[in-house]
């Protein structure tokens, strides 16, 4: 089965928005074997719609087409669709009965304009859509099938899991295509590829470096999912071998989910004192339902009268070694888990940017602290780029510092 | 001037990677009045290519093609586009010492393959890339203008920047086009498109709706960037003046930096309590360079023992209230803006789900409160949607309460 991608929206075109939707079913369809020949991305006009679509049909089995199905006056995706498919749309009122109620939960009376996402095209299949106003909307023809989603992502995402995913699986058949992200930290992209230059001929991997870390993919194909199953575990048993530590988990597996599995199997508890950071490592570690039961809170000493008085760190300290400093990154982890009485205590102070840097502390600059019953240990990091990114790596390093404590693969010592 | 904009590449196409090149070349292009047609993002398959190519030309005047510049094997675009032209290959001593100047200032003797980027196309105008290896190349034909870029965002925007831009601006010279973003939030598309209705026809007007607000884009064209300018003024004030109070902002302004202008203005200083957001808030509020002049830090509650100890929320109502209550969030924002000190406290606590949720208490429910010398006020929301997106719309929630009291916008009374 091939299919075609065409995003609609002139928000999207212009680049005020930046689409997420074609990637995500791509990587979707990809996983079960089916073909993506091409993503068009287009505005809201009929005639550029029309022209996208019939030529679409002319290649590929099955077009998904997202956007366009709000209900202001520049929505024309189903219009055009159902004109193209010579359908009257019809008000159904099953669908006017959800978008009434998803208005009433909200306490809100339904606006007037919401009445036209009820009016259906005749013979179409109607997606469910629990967390909005658009169902979606399937037609199975001769030439082809269409299937519109809403252009929201999280919307988009719902009613393709639910809906989509199960129908074109069933259609597609065929070979499988299997996919597993093995997720690496602490460890450059040309560093990974010599590590692992040995066994890059194994299978297709791709590496992928972000700012925090660097991700591999292994694609396989196989005539059966279990084939498929295990020439993929042999590939990445293989390479996590090879990258030894620097290997923290596989596909949707984060660092933070990683930290709350350890601290819960061994009934230890958190805090956390940040700085530059203040509260994206809190807001990571709490990513994950149920975090609660390992991380008890942790204070964000943004100026240096709540270190003073929180995390009672001295005067006399952040005078002689700065805010920003090994010394005073321990001084804080100690602070917030006494605070606290965690088990274990972490702290970031470092300098974001783009103002702060003094001569000798450049932007940048962090260092993070680690406290438990045994020892307490702090470490420095330059970090490139620009505040926003400086935080995330910040946060980053801090959640493996903690892995590594956790797992017993780092020295203590300075 | 029209153009199309063609992104190569499986890993884009398949979604392993999710193209952000394409919305910054549309969005800079759409500055200069040039049109953009449609983006298409296809693979790295010569006959694909060649077909994208030849159709794209028939419709737009320039093509700006990124991805596929470099060395390995399975990047076919110089080759493919070369070929398309009847250009020869040939080695270029400029481009080559660049690229062996590139490694040298990394310390790395260059690699072999990296030759190939050094073979440039008869008659191609070369676009220095002073962050990579690959070039940009321009061909200017009597069909048209063809531009090739390198798929890295950094390298290509830089390119884009320095090299692309001013040629095209050249080359378009006509009509310009401007657009602004007005932020709004608190209330509904669907609202706001009724509040509207009077004037949606006086430009082009479109709502792209958030989880967190609703943006509304106005884009103007005229011969002039003066004239340009005004019909844009005149456009948003009509619509700031009917959106009232629900407006915040344009274009880059975020509710935290407005925020932070009327603290920095007030001389006025912020503490935050957090239970279900967990840091999400402070770091939102810190996302403004600078913000260390009005926020002093805060308190991440997320246990009950946090609450107590360091914010002062008695045993006894957290008992009869439960820590997600009106009454609590009022003690949490007093708490914090006393032990720190601050003159404004924010505080919230609510049930991000998936578990927590009890018969009278659902996932989403949040109690948000504000505190300042004069008086104490809590505010309880529902909020609709999975964890991450309760959680955002938790901290939009209560930028905006904290942005209505100090602009007085809201009465105090519960």
């Amino acid at each position: 089965m091939k299919t075609e991608i065409i995003v609609i929206g002139n928000e999207v075109l212009l680049g005020c928005v930046t689409d997420i939707n074609a990637a995500f079913i791509a990587s979707e369809l990809t996983k079960l074997g089916i073909e993506v020949g091409k993503t068009v991305i287009i505005p809201d006009e009929e005639k550029v719609i029309l022209q996208s679509l019939k030529s679409g049909l002319e290649r590929a089995d099955a077009i998904i087409i997202t956007g366009g199905l709000g209900p202001t006056h520049d929505d024309i995706t189903k219009k055009t669709v159902s004109a193209f498919l010579k359908r009257r749309l019809v008000l159904n009122d099953k669908v006017l009965l959800d978008i009434q109620t998803h208005f009433a939960k909200k306490g809100i009376r339904m606006p007037h304009v919401n009445t036209s996402q009820a009016l259906i095209p005749q013979g179409a299949m109607i997606l469910d859509n629990p967390l909005g106003t658009a169902p979606g909307l399937l037609f199975e023809e001769e030439f082809g099938i269409i299937i519109l989603l809403p252009g929201v992502p999280t919307e988009m995402k719902t009613i393709f899991t639910q809906a989509v995913k199960p129908y074109l699986k069933d259609k597609a058949g065929g070979n499988v295509i299997l996919s597993q992200t093995i997720h690496t930290t602490g460890i450059t992209e040309s560093e990974l590829y010599e590590k692992l230059q040995s066994i890059q001929k194994t299978g297709n991997i791709a590496f992928l470096p972000h700012f925090t870390g660097v991700d591999i993919r292994i694609t396989v194909e196989a005539d059966t999912m279990e084939n498929g199953r295990n020439k993929l575990t042999k590939v990445s048993s293989l390479l996590i071998d090879k990258i030894d530590d620097y290997y923290y988990g596989s596909d949707d597996e984060t660092l933070e989910r990683v930290i709350g599995i350890l601290l819960s199997m061994r009934r230890k508890t958190l805090a956390v004192a940040e700085s530059c950071t203040a509260g994206l490592f809190m807001k990571t570690i709490t990513n994950v339902p149920g975090s609660s039961l390992y991380f008890l809170g942790g204070v964000v000493s943004y100026s240096n009268v709540a270190k003073k008085k929180l995390l009672k760190v001295k005067e006399k300290l952040l005078k002689q070694k700065g805010a920003v400093s090994r010394e005073v990154a321990k001084v804080m982890a100690d602070g917030v888990r006494s605070l606290m009485k965690a088990d274990y205590g972490i702290s970031i102070t470092g300098i974001a940017g783009p103002g702060g840097a003094t001569e000798d502390k450049p932007v940048g600059l962090v260092c993070i602290g680690i406290s438990d019953d045994k020892s307490t240990y702090s470490k420095k990091f330059n970090f490139p780029g620009i505040r926003d990114s400086i935080r995330k790596q910040a946060v980053q390093a801090a959640l493996d510092l903690l892995r590594r404590r956790l797992l017993g693969i780092e020295k203590d010592s300075e």
